[in-house]
């Protein structure tokens, strides 16, 4: 990260970020208006994206990676393709097959092991079919959404960045185009990502974009929202929609967790499930997709408290911080601890800080490579209105940075949206260090009056009057004492008026134990398929001096099978063999498979590597002679000799972890793959 | 099951049921019309239904049952409530808690290992979201309906069978009703289940039914279809749906799990996943919702050849069934083995039997008890028309017998379907005994002629001709001859004008040796929430000699939690022991709760019985001595004591199964509850 002609090269890029960040930094302190805030903004992550793909494309590379050849084996072995291609299939659908979905499986199961059981989470199944409410709640009905635009002719619809940067590269590549047009054009695309609805807008009329596939007219940007919509029920009258996310259901559960709980903070929450996103025009296979698997945590705690009991625990783990702040100033990710990170506040708090180093734990189990992984701020402006603080795990792909896991403060937006939404108070109580004196205004209402005067909306009104906070109960007072009659908004916004007779308001003292909190929370959020596909392209090799070999080297505890056997031949005297090692390996829930196959003993071997597979047994006569065979392991093809009946256990151990093949390798004599077996392999 | 007093009660039932099913068969031999077939399956199952209510009536009750007291349990302790209570909620959206959760994923996770990893199948993880095509031809987008009417002007909706049952149940139960009306009601109501739309039709206008909430008039009945729509990419063109069904998404991925299987026949697939019904009405809690997490697996094999190698592990195993020939004899079920029910032809065939058995197996392990569970078959007019035969696996609930699983042999019916829909084959080789030679009647089309005349329809033109079968090609021959010209229709519909110049159908004999066949396929269903619904059921208890303690009696292995510390006392000196234990289980993957709230041991003891816990490890003043604690087990309440440092891993074997409660007591000391702690226990 330091070499210093690199380093030469980069300094002008990092000297002009930092410039543009000191400007935004001068404006928000000046109070500029916005708009001139967002321009700078703009600017400045352009200069940071020229930065970044300087960065990249200086690394000195250790290997190549070839996509095309990575795609093939992962299509050609069923690790995944698209969705329902017999019928052509719809872009941005995706189903995993054996090998893909035993992947999944294993990840989900460690991620499970890893975080509810170790951490003792609570975890929750909910509905995905979700009430527009809910989501009106949360804010999704109203922003959750992306521009596009239509063909005026055909109702073709486009992403409209995606548009505009597909015909502005065609328009700078035409032959004709001269180069400060080239420059100009070059600069606007480094700017499409920060730009408004109108800014883009203005683009499509200045460089006169029509329809890619038919020339016709488009429309004016629209704004499209991504939730899948549906009508829950016959009647069509109860709106629903696909829940974007998994989180909403935790928040709504609010109530029954923290009872569950035994009303004690902090307490985490966890659930895996899919969610959906009717994405525009989704591409980058895994990496933007309309159906995916989320796994969410939302760790609840009092907003005045975030330290964590476990974070020593953590805090001398390194991780690689790339903060809002270096960011902003053209420097580049930083390594420390995540002790150090959390004690000069770079990271908000012990809570986040705790996470972090559990997410880098995780993924470096599941088999993110350690040196393209970094924990990513989001800058001020990007971040959600409501959240305190925000760092994505992004994996270093083909594609370039990819978030793959979001932790995020979310602070108490969420419980508040959904108590104002529906009067149930999402709220903890919490033990003051001693007692204290309140003044409570409350209203005090004659019930029979109410009910006679209201009949069934009695109990809308009754609601609506105990919802009214102090300063609402002494105005409606007042009201009430001057002119005898208050209208009252209900939360239906339905208008009630209200007499004298119907209440008095009290104003009283009270000695309180206890004071209610809306906690805060911190929630990392997993997209399982994009950490997937970074640890495909990650663990995706080729055999030294033979292109042709392609192999994963997945993790055993995540390798979508665990072992293989190979009969060395098709003599039928080892069928026994197999039958029994098979059934050995099932009684400890080992997945296995059989490759008795026509194809040389190197052929298999090379076919199990491409799925992954660590460990291979292979039956020859010596088993027949001796009940011994040998082990070989993927990535260093070594092999071991030793007796059949020691290998179910020693499999299961190498692939939990509890043993390592150099501790195999000792116990065992190695076995020197013989010359032509060698040629082969 | 032969109690002479009870078979004399039910004798004149049977004789009822018997004389109505040799009715249903005559009619059937003599080719009636199916109209008055129809009518007399009707009337038979009304009468086999008085008879099993008699028979369940009259079944000695071993204990009693309380489902209001069984759901406050569940409600209570969060094991599921209902979705979005705190915006009002929806019916059949309901939400698993941290131990509803937990059963249920350790539920799955014992079905992955049971079936997917022992049998070696293909997991697949396919897409939710469905295109219209692929479910018109499943057939679901025509036949996945139900019957229901709907308020004239409110606009509620009601399930007809519900609504027609409810209103005449008020009718008859009014009390200036005669007899004699009476008893026409109650003929009518057990007929309700086989009955038309028309004949429903005719019952609303006869009594006159109205809407029960606001009295006004009813439309006729419709059909609604019961797959919840939406649309999928933002043009509003794509029309999809939630599955229904796992299943179609293994049959549209056939070819890539063929091929994945080597090409060899049988193997089998299998998914978990969630789906997704658009109930009209949903009641009876988990048994009815309207998203559902579903098991499913599809064993394909050789339509001639449905023999099972493993059939010969399982033909011992003795199943409960009630055959389709039974019910129509008004007899009650039978016990017997599965390999005797094979070689009756009870069963049709060996893979059926084999899963049947392997489908009870799993049931009786995640906590089915063996004596409410049976098979019953589809008779043949339950059947779907594509089956060849069904026997449900049932439970007994207090709903009364409930399908948890369904095991249908569905022939090659989805695979034709959506080969004919796609054009693409689905179907497998098999190697012929001996080479055979075919007559083979081809188009040999002239590529550039085709390419110039249809350019970029020629792919289209080129397919159509591809998929026409030996006879449309003679006619095509034909044609061309006498006319010069054809008009060919294409998948797509649309017509295109063929040439003589085009091609030439060529028809000639070839040597084959493998010849191809469409699959049959066996379909092992499970209802995941079905199946817990009546396990809850199934092992609920009340303790004798006091009514308010409940629990459940969950098997560990599913049991959500494995175990819970109780720390005797507040005493910090137990801290240092308890989280010494805690780390342990956690090594080992055990979930477990710390219990240290206040509150008696006893009633400790008692709230985790109530979510099932299995295990309970007490730490009191000896741990601190001499590092020894007592064990009790959650059914007997016997305790053990032993060594701190033995625990987790007797824990982990007795979850398992590796050891049981027996062996552990025989080899530790018991511990004789001191009367206080008995007292409280």
């Amino acid at each position: 990260m330091a070499d210093p002609k690199i380093e030469e090269i980069l300094a002008p890029l990092r000297s002009a970020v930092k410039e543009q960040g000191d400007m935004v930094r001068q404006l928000k302190s000046s109070g500029a208006p916005e708009i001139d805030i967002k321009r700078a903004v703009a600017e400045l992550k352009a200069r940071k994206k020229i930065l970044e793909d300087k960065e990249l494309a200086l690394t000195p590379v250790t290997e190549s990676f070839d996509r095309g050849k990575m795609e093939d084996l992962l299509k050609r072995r069923f690790f995944y393709d698209q969705s329902f291609a017999i019928y052509g299939g719809v872009t941005g659908q995706f189903d995993y097959g054996p090998m893909g979905c035993a992947l999944k499986a294993n990840m989900l199961n460690l991620w499970r092991s890893f975080f509810i059981i170790e951490e003792g989470m609570s975890e929750v199944d909910c509905s995905v079919l979700t009430p527009e409410p809910v989501l009106k709640a949360s804010g999704h009905v109203e922003r959750f959404a992306d521009l596009m635009v239509k063909d005026l002719t055909s109702g073709e619809c486009f992403r409209l960045d995606h548009l505009i940067k597909a015909a502005l590269e065609k328009q700078a590549a035409a032959k004709d185009a001269k180069l400060e047009f080239k420059e100009k054009i070059a600069d606007i695309l480094v700017k499409l990502d920060g730009m408004t609805k109108d800014e883009m807008g203005a683009l499509l009329k200045e460089f006169k974009i029509k329809s890619p596939l038919t020339g016709n007219d488009l429309t004016e940007p629209i704004e499209f929202n991504l939730m899948f919509s549906t009508h829950i029920g016959p009647t069509g009258l109860i709106k629903g929609f696909l829940r974007p996310e998994t989180a909403q259901g935790i928040f709504v559960n609010f109530k029954r967790l923290l009872e569950f709980n035994m009303g004690k903070l902090p307490f985490a929450a966890a659930q895996i499930g899919n969610a959906f996103r009717n994405e525009i025009s989704p591409r980058s296979g895994l990496l933007r997709v309309r159906e995916f698997t989320m796994a969410e945590i939302e760790h609840f705690c009092d907003p005045n408290d975030k330290s964590h009991p476990k974070f020593s625990d953590v805090s001398d783990t390194e991780v690689v911080l790339y903060s809002a702040c270096d960011q902003m100033d053209g420097k580049s990710a930083k390594i420390m601890t995540i002790g150090d990170a959390v004690h000069l506040k770079l990271v908000d708090n012990e809570t986040l800080g705790y996470y972090m180093a559990r997410i880098q734990a995780y993924l470096l189990l599941v088999g993110i490579a350690k040196d393209k992984l970094r924990f990513r701020q989001h800058m001020a402006q990007e971040m959600a209105h409501y959240a305190c603080d925000c760092w994505d795990a992004e994996a270093l792909t083909s594609y370039g940075w990819v978030e793959c896991v979001g932790c995020a403060d979310r602070s108490a937006y969420d419980l508040t949206q959904h108590t104002s939404a529906t009067g149930t108070k999402l709220s903890a109580e919490k033990t003051l260090p001693a007692p204290k004196t309140v003044t409570v205004t409350e209203p005090q209402i004659n019930k029979s009056i109410v009910g006679r005067a209201f009949k069934k909306d009695a109990k809308t009104v009754t609601e609506a009057l105990n919802r009214l906070g102090t300063e609402q109960l002494e105005e409606m007072s007042t009201i009430l004492n001057e002119k005898g009659e208050y209208v009252l908004t209900a939360a239906d916004s339905s208008e009630h008026i209200i007499t004298k007779d119907m209440l008095t308001v009290k104003t009283y003292e009270k000695t309180v134990h206890v004071e209610e909190i809306i906690p805060s929370v911190v929630e990392p959020s997993f997209g399982i398929g994009r950490v997937m596909y970074a640890l495909l392209e990650h663990n995706f090799r080729v055999r030294k001096n033979d292109e042709q070999r392609t192999f994963l080297t997945i993790p055993p505890s995540v390798a979508p099978l665990k072992c293989a056997i190979f009969p060395l031949s098709a003599n039928t005297d080892f069928q026994p063999k197999i039958k029994q090692l098979s059934s050995a390996f099932r009684k400890l829930d080992i997945s296995h498979r059989i490759d008795d196959s026509s194809g040389s003993i190197g052929r298999r071997y090379s076919r199990t590597d491409e799925i992954a597979v660590p460990f291979g047994v292979t039956i020859d006569f010596e088993t027949l002679k001796n009940s011994t065979a040998t082990l070989r392991e993927r990535d260093s093809m070594e092999q071991i000799r030793l007796p059949l009946s020691d290998i179910p256990e020693l499999v299961q151990d190498l692939s939990v972890g509890r043993r390592t093949w150099t501790d195999a390798k000792s116990k065992y004599p190695n076995v020197e793959a013989k010359p032509a077996a060698n040629a082969a392999d």
